[in-house]
């Protein structure tokens, strides 16, 4: 009896929200329509990767990028635009880059390489040592301090091939070029090169933030393109005694001011409760910033624009957010959470990330208490037609990490990864590698997300 | 008690679907890594695109695709290769086409142009009349003879871009340019220029095959980018007396010799059960026929080599066809299924193609009964880790069409398809804009779906 009881009032509960779903797969329809039709997403990301461009922390073009947003935000029909201020790192490359393998005999071969991000720059001389070829740390442990001194250390770790999420292999080779710098320098060497974190074999560099362990001696780092890794990689097999050759001009100059760009679209049941979306605004110096993180930027505006298109007045406030220096501080990001953590007014009930591409959504990802993504999870049927089919446990996003002890449920959108590590900190992530259509779909994916989750709440 | 005893009979059911399907996904797994690692399926795209290059039917490099495929699947370690001959047409482009928006000034506008496939040439003065705008067959019927004789008829009709499935807008915008000719040459119009099935706004004029009626005079077709086709149209909004210069030097020859390419893995236990896997070797004369189906015919092949390196023996036989002359007359595809329905040894159990794109998949599409397809749904949880999650009603691909009346159940590969009709039919179908993972990924889940048909039958 109890079954049937409860069978009945799952049919009951099932009818009652399959109505709610019919009305709201028709908003669904609007929101997507008008996006597809008349987005300003892929202008503004071209605006922001053409007529911006390189964003890195610190640079005039950072600063250009926050007056450029704001001026977009309001355009777009934000109630409310205002910046955050934070201090933020201020590391410049500097002009000359470059990097030789040298043979015994004194032929050299010149490297496609970068500085890694926060790296200390070798003097106008250069270094030059032996260079050894390690594949983890394990190998770099066993070297020691006598194998090790005096020498550069040549991270050669690919990206796995066989890990359907590129992120996880990511997430897997990224300790090398994260804490690879400070583990060599910790026995004793005197520079390092990290294999590109790249999904494929090609000739660019990518650079991306590394993190000096102040235990031990700061020393030069740098990135090899895939291609001239695996050249590295055989001339060591074949040779000995050859030497690497490594020259950068970049340091880390005193903080500077910067901005957060925040755009509100006020609630008119729940203003007090805060949904925040965004994107990060800044990006390495290498490239356009694209896919990373110029998609996400702008397909958070989207809100914005389309709310007011179709004169939809969110219950709760909807506030967009550029965060500032996610790819070598975080300080935007640890901003916003300390302004949020300090706010007693607002509660900051849900954050959503966009920073992983401008590709295909397939899923959203949640840090969400269990009986919160069940529920968020009735909703995935109407998410299918638009390329969304799950709702997976785990996801957010670096900026908007810092909200967690709040309690804020954390999101992110989970575009296809297929194609992310092609570009990600390379000079071809470029405007060029963005297409229209997979971007708007991942922006209407995010306004149906916010949608839901400030018509029904958490 | 029926329904316990159902209920009962449903569990037991599927805990040994479970534990199959746990042995089944090691296997799953070992093909995914494999294709990953060792697939040649990007290095053979390389080839074709690269090597051989637009293989239009009749030409030299459609016969060079025949023999260089078929090489291919013996170096992969195919059983047996062996050729299907067919007749097929041989239209050709001729050195020039171009095409001028001329006003009542004499002023003309160059556009981007190229003749549609199978279309009859303007003769070397090309034709030059009033151009009239039209989005519908309707709008045509309406202008009549007396609005449309002696003219030349611009269909202007865009893809939708509120179709998330973009094949769908293709198919809605595909009649003009496949009937349009003839429709508007039944009113007496001397030429029609269709506006390109593109996705996207761009420089690229994309060709494809237009029908002849033979009730009405044939009159030369060509395709204008969607750019210019927004040009003209906002010209012909502005000023009255345009016309439309159109040279175009195209024609058809009589048929010439060609063949299919088939490679196959015999059956151990089942051998006269055929399953067929492929895609169509001929492309467009403009690209390289990458995504068009370049693709499609690199990642059928896969399941020749993965078998052969893991050492998995088909129950069935395999056959993995390269069809000739999919764009502009199906002679392959129809071969092929002419063949079949004569075999009396064989049976013709499954077909799957993959002509949509070497994207990252989602789907399969299926033409099967519904407890076929049914059964074959118990398999999506083991593909969902590989990027497809479903597996829908409906789907097949031109060239295994022909095999529908024998009772074969069928199979489209379905990828994601926003970039699809950004590069279909048009000079910008290259090598480039096929990302590896994403071409592997589609070969992975093809070579799964292939491994679960063998093993379990329909």
């Amino acid at each position: 009896m109890r079954t049937i009881c409860l069978f009945i009032a799952m049919i009951a509960t099932a009818a009652a929200a399959n109505a709610q779903q019919t009305s709201d797969s028709v908003v669904f329809k609007r929101i997507a329509d008008d996006i597809f039709i008349n987005s300003k997403a892929y202008e503004n990301l071209r605006f922001l990767c053409k007529q911006v461009g390189p964003r890195l922390s610190g640079s005039p073009q950072a600063e250009k990028s926050v007056k450029e947003t704001a001026r977009m935000m309001k355009e777009l029909g934000a109630d409310t635009v205002y910046l955050q201020e934070c201090m933020v790192p201020h590391w410049v490359r500097g002009a000359k880059e470059n990097a030789l393998l040298v043979d015994d005999k004194g032929g050299t071969f010149s490297l496609n390489v970068c500085a890694l991000g926060n790296s200390v720059g070798t003097g106008k001389k250069g270094i030059k040592a032996e260079v050894i070829e390690v594949r983890s740390f394990k190998e770099l442990e066993q070297l020691g301090e006598k194998g090790v001194k005096g020498k550069i250390v040549f991270y050669n770790f690919p990206m796995n091939p066989t890990n359907v999420e590129t992120f996880r292999s990511y997430g897997e080779a990224g300790q090398f070029r994260g804490r690879g710098p400070s583990m060599a320098s910790k026995y004793g060497a005197i520079g390092v090169m990290v294999r590109s974190l790249a999904s494929n074999i090609d000739d660019f560099p990518h650079t991306g933030a590394t993190t000096y362990n102040d235990s031990f001696p700061k020393i030069p780092a740098i990135a090899v393109s895939t291609r001239h890794a695996e050249y590295v990689s055989s001339e060591l097999k074949k040779k000995t005694g050859m030497q690497l050759y490594i020259r950068t001009e970049c340091e880390m100059l005193p903080d500077v001011k910067s901005h957060n760009v925040i755009g509100e679209i006020r609630g008119t049941e729940f203003p007090n409760e805060i949904i925040t979306v965004g994107g990060h605004l800044d990006s390495w110096d290498l490239a356009e910033g694209a896919h990373d993180d110029g998609t996400g930027c702008v397909q958070s505006m989207e809100i914005i624009r389309v709310y007011k298109q179709l004169g939809i007045k969110p219950k709760r406030t909807i506030r967009v957010v550029m965060f500032m220096n996610e790819e070598n501080g975080l300080r935007g990001g640890r901003k916003y959470g300390e302004v949020a953590a300090a706010d007693k007014t607002n509660k900051y009930i849900f954050a959503l990330e966009s920073d992983a591409g401008g590709f295909t959504p397939r899923a959203f990802g949640f840090t969400a208490k269990p009986e919160v993504l069940s529920k968020l999870r009735n909703w995935v049927p109407l998410f299918k037609p638009y390329g969304v089919y799950e709702f997976s446990d785990g996801g957010g996003g670096a900026d908007i990490g810092p909200l967690r002890p709040l309690g804020t449920v954390l999101s992110g959108l989970r575009p296809d990864s297929q194609r992310y590590f092609d570009h990600h900190h390379a000079a071809n992530d470029v405007f060029e590698m963005v297409n229209k259509r997979e971007l708007e779909l991942g922006a209407i994916n995010m306004v149906l997300l916010l949608y839901v989750v400030d018509q029904y709440g958490l």
